[in-house]
Parts: C-alpha cells; structure tokens; sequence
C-alpha cells in the first residue's frame, strides 16, 4: 500500500483503488506535492486538472481568468507543502475551431498568476480537444517539506485568510444572480498562499494543506493522515465579507457557511500549542487537535455534523 | 522572445504567440524538456496530453494500452534530454458514468509504462469530463542535459530503431482494416529509448530529439533550432518492417514512408564527425549537417520535399 491514510469521499476512493493496483509502482499517493530529494533540496510537485463546465463555466469567467485560477489552484499545494514556486507546465486542450488567441489567452492568465509567486511558465503542450481542459504541473522547491500527516493532540489549528467567499459566487451563479465583486473575485482570482506556508513552516508546522475542497471535507483529511481527531469551533471560522449575503440567504451561520465553502485555497494548518501567532498576517486560530479519529465541529458549543464538498459527488 | 529557434507547423506557431505574450514570465520554451538546475544536476520536465478522438480512439486499444502509450510519449522526451526516469504525474478525466476501474486501468498502463525505465507514479489528478483525456507529466535527472540546438556542420545524423510501424497501424485503422500486429503494437505500446539517449550523450550527442511528429517534420525542427542544414538519405532511413505492407500500399517508398511517420518515440541525434556508431544498439546513420537552413530528403539521390504530420493540420 503506497498512499498515505485518506479521508472519506469518491476521489479518495479512486486514489486509493489506483494505489492498490499500481502496489510498487507508485511512490507516495495522496499528499498535496510529490517530494523528490536533490541533495539537501526537495523539489515539490503537483498537478491539477481544470475542465469547462466542471470546474468553471466560460460565461463566468475571462480566458485569462481560467487560466490563473487553474494555475493559482495548482499553486497553492506548493503552499501545502512549504515550498517556493519555480515554473507552472501547461497541458492545455482548446476545441480546434477556436483562434491561436484562445491559448494565449489562456497561457496570459498561467503567466501572470506563476509570475505573482516567482516563477515562470517552463513548458507545455497543446492540443485540440472537444472543450477547454487545463492540466497544470507545478514545480516547487523547499529544504523542508509540510505534510498532512504530522498533527499531535494538543496542537492548535489555524486558517489563513477567510472562507466562503468562492462558494458564494457559485452560488449566485448557479441560481442565475451576479456575485458580488468580492466573491466573484475570490473564485476567479485565487491568490495561493505561498508566502504564509513558508513562513508557518519555519514557525514549526506539524501538518499543513490546502482548502481546496473546503473546511469541512479537508480537516478530515488532515485528521485522517495524521491519525488524529480535528475539533473545530465554527464560530471562530473566519467568513469572508464577501460570502456574507449569501450566507445570509443559505440561512446557515456565517461560520457554516465558510467551513462549507470549496475552492478558497486558503491553508490549513496544525502548529505545536507553543505558536501563539505572533507576527503572521491574517491567521485565524479556529480549533484543536486532539486523540481519536476524524473532525468534530462546534456551532454554539453543540456538535454538529457538515457536509463538504467533492467534484465528484 | 523567449523560445528556442522554432521550425515550422501550426504547433510552432501556437508556441511562437505564447512566448511573444509571456515575455519574461517564462522561461526557455520549445525544447523537448524543461531543465531546472539544482547543484550539479539538471531536472527534466515535460508535460505530453493525450485526448481520446485526437491521439487515439477507444475502439483502437485498450485502458491499459492507452495509459501506457500517453506516459511514454511523454517519458521519450525525457530520453531526448538524455535523462533518466525519476517518475510521472498523471491529470486524468473519464466521463461521470465511467466505473473507478477506468481510472486504475488508464494507471496500471501508466505506471508499467514508468516503471518499464526505473521510474514510479509520482501523483496525479482526476476529474470527470466528456471524453478520456491524459495529461502525463514527466520528470527526469540527468548532470549533462541534451538540447536540440547544438548541431554543426560536419555532424553525423543517425536514427535509433526503426520508423513507420506506428504510421502504418494508423493508416491501417482509418480505412478499415486490422493493422499487422507488429505495427499495432509499435502504435499501442511504444517504448521510450531512455537508455540509448543517456548513451548517446555520453557519446558527445550534439543535438538529439524524439521523432513524434515524424522524421519529415522533425528533422526541419532539430536543423531549425540549430541553425543548420540536415540532409537525409531516404534510401539509408530504417523503416519498421511491421509497416512493409501499409509503405506498398501507399505507392511510397520503404525510407520515405517511414519518414513520414509520425509517433514512433524513436530517437534522432547529430553526433560529431568522429563517431563511429561502435557499441550502439539499433542506430543508423541517415545523413549529415551542413551550413544552410532547413531539411532536405535525397532518393535515389535526388531532392524531395516531405510533408511532416502535425496533430493541429
């Protein structure tokens, strides 16, 4: 068995049918990045699918839009995993009756989104295809890897930024209303946190990933690699202004409605019960670790139990 | 401007308007991989996509067949930089209604493709969408990189394997009938000549690329970034004796049907005047260097002017 211990849901279902048949040839399934040992430098790898009309509607969003955010998302498990960016690899399909435009337009929005973090467009390839698909491969470099799978009770959980923002312009989508400008940008603009891992590795992080399926779905997997309990109190949940009126509309809390909220790529994080989060920039401690298995949330002091959200459910 | 020398081809131009967009947000494009220095060694990335109805047809292979030939079109551009096989990232989309069986299938292809050179399944992504579609990322290592534009006047072309067999499975199958196995399997299950292009370098390779979209085509990509001239002797080009049958069919000769065939991962490299071929496995030469501009093709001794094959024609 070469994937590490997964949370629930179809996807990890897929990866771990995958890691069974593969058996030796796989290396690690399942973290944010592939980690290759050079000397004393790990290259940290990621590769990240965006297709029309699962992950994004050409009515939504510009050409150059698509193309950061499937980089920005592919980016942001640089993030997970501590590591600084090189270059983004783009394996894009465009239908063939579309213009040379199409791609760099595409590749506009990959090229500025790489370049916000520091690295540069290293190569591609390009095909035709039936709609727009986006693979994007990132590469990263660190002395010293996060993982999912270092969380111990009694360490404290924290999130940068604020949650639900992405989840409210879905929303608005979906039942034919305009997002607020907010929302609308932090789905189609996602800005990957490389910096902030980074820096909360050199704080001592024990486990760190990526939101990317949301709170509620990714503090079980954190919970879940580590072999330990995730408690998390969703009134501390940081909601984004932005998701506010959706939110409201939802009626569930504004806490709710954040943990709920897919695609914000945000980090989520354990530290030791020593890190009291002087020095970083919008971190939010939002709950313990604990023993046992899997993730508790708080809403008012009473549990609760919350659904999260998968692409192919 | 930041791509190599580029030959010519819809593909190129693509390339070409994506480098003139990114200006310095990328970095060199258009070589067969993307070389990252760290200390004394150099790794290679390359992204390759395969999309059901452009590369391949369901009908044609197998799950397994298709997993294998995606990666190891992508693994030949490792063996074009003369590196060595470290592993590959694998972004795969199968429609919604497929069973999680198709995803381990496309893998199980995928990692006997990889380990088949030493390497394992680093990571990957899944996604449903409309259609099979496989974006393989590759990643290599090697302390003396080969590029496509070190060719000089006076260097010897030579050619690994034999060419065509992929063409004639091709041909075989568009106008209904069932390939001869052997081309068949050249077509289904290519193997990426990693060990001959880490040989071929250590022989002091001056220029070496893989022959996917076909010596005709190729041949003017590697004369191209060089700035030279390559001349090819057709009668003197190996041709796959799996295609014999297909070449008569097409009124072509044996050397200039196998030119024209696209996707048989064999390796082309300019090797200086001193090389003698001694100690090599299936290699033969097939022409020289010479100062001028572009790709000129001798039968019989005359000049020919070839049509190379490209997936956006």
């Amino acid at each position: 068995m070469t994937a590490i211990a997964l949370g629930q849901g179809p996807e990890f279902d897929r990866i771990r049918a995958i890691a069974e048949r593969l058996g030796s040839r796989a290396g690690v399934l399942g973290d944010d990045c592939a980690l290759i040992e050079i000397g004393e430098t790990f290259m940290a790898l990621s590769t990240d699918v965006s297709v029309e009309g699962v992950h994004f509607r050409r009515e939504w969003l510009s050409l150059e839009e698509i193309g950061w955010r499937a980089t920005a998302a592919a980016l942001s498990d640089l993030a997970a995993a501590g590591a600084s960016a090189v270059g983004v690899l783009a394996a894009l399909t465009v239908p063939a009756a579309e213009p040379v435009a199409t791609f760099s337009a595409l590749m506009d929005g990959a090229g500025s989104a790489v370049a916000s973090v520091g690295g540069v467009v290293l190569g591609g390839d390009l095909s035709r295809g039936p709609l727009l698909s986006l693979a994007m491969t990132v590469v990263g470099r660190t002395s010293l890897p996060a993982h999912r799978h270092g969380a111990r009770p009694g360490d404290s959980l924290w999130v940068t930024g604020a949650l639900g923002g992405a989840r409210a312009a879905l929303l608005a989508w979906q039942n034919g209303r305009r997002p607020a400008e907010g929302a609308r940008a932090r789905f189609a603009h996602p800005e990957p946190r490389l910096d902030q891992g980074a820096w909360l590795m050199a704080q001592g992080a024990r486990a760190m990933l990526d939101l990317s399926d949301g709170l509620a779905a990714d503090a079980g997997h954190l919970a879940a690699a580590s072999g330990v309990s995730v408690r998390i109190d969703l009134d501390r949940v940081p909601a984004d202004p932005a998701g506010l009126e959706e939110a409201e509309r939802s009626g569930e809390s504004p806490g709710t409605f954040a943990a709920r909220g897919g695609e914000d790529y945000e980090l989520l994080v354990a530290m030791p019960a020593e890190f009291t989060g002087t020095g970083a920039v919008a971190l939010t401690r939002i709950g313990e670790v604990q023993p046992g298995i899997g993730a508790c949330f708080l809403l008012n002091g009473a549990e609760r139990r919350l659904a999260g959200y998968d692409h192919f459910a």
